[in-house]
């Protein structure tokens, strides 16, 4: 069965993009966003994924993902999916044993970096990296799916 | 850009089962079926696909077609797909210069029995068989998304 863990923060300061190996910018829109089921199409600058996700347990959720052709990412994006899409910068950190993903969101969402870490186990130890603040892994605020709903623009200052 | 054209019939008769040249059962789900979008998934014997379908303008819509792992086809179906599912085999019957499909239905939708044929162009001339009777193209009743929400099980006999 397949299935995605991940854990995801707020973060502290800037001091990771030093270590930042590479970065992608992604344009990614929603089919369905669901409780239950979330059907996303991510596009970056050469390849594209359609993603089917379930119902987040804690933090873990099953995941499918297929390769799309781009055309076909492109028109969906553009015609099927919800509003607005989700645009980002995805930096690829490696940090103790893992890499971290720090994304840096960009249009509606401008302000948010959140840093995520993928696990093979839900009890997988991981070195936590100094520029990594407040957990947020089972907020459904940070959800990709509801930044389409509730962008981090539309958030007020105070709660 | 990828188009389905489809018109759909109810059957008059059942003398389009001497003329059938195979047929096939498909179990299928939805993980999306709002108006916009629909996300499908079918699996018969020995293929499964995942379909997204836009929404419908008259008789066509947007439409792209993937094939999917068996085994994830199952998952999805059995652990995310909106319930119930839809049980059909269909039969492929040629007619004229165009391959007919005949959807008999079962479980929930057992009963309804329905005939589509795919066209290259919505004003393409085709032969309408004898059996056929009244054109359901654009009636949503029919659609397969809605016959999940509402089964034909539960509609009244007098509308």
């Amino acid at each position: 069965m397949a299935e995605e863990i991940e854990r995801k923060f707020l973060l502290k300061n800037d001091t990771w993009r030093s270590l930042a190996r590479s970065s992608a910018r992604y344009r990614q829109g929603y089919l369905a966003s669901r409780r239950e089921v979330v059907v996303r199409v991510r596009l970056s600058d050469d390849t594209a994924f359609l993603t089917i996700k379930g119902e987040a347990n804690g933090i873990r959720r099953l995941e499918y993902e297929y390769p799309l052709p781009i055309v076909d990412a492109e028109e969906m994006l553009d015609l099927l999916c919800e509003r607005p899409l989700i645009e980002k910068e995805r930096f690829f950190v490696p940090y103790g044993d893992h890499l971290w993903e720090v994304d840096v969101f960009a249009g509606d969402n401008a302000g948010l970096v959140l840093a995520e870490v993928e696990l093979q186990d839900p009890d997988e130890v991981f070195v936590r990296p100094p520029w990594v603040g407040e957990e947020v892994s089972e907020d459904p605020r940070f959800y990709n799916a509801n930044l389409v709903k509730y962008p981090f623009k539309s958030w007020s200052t105070d709660g």
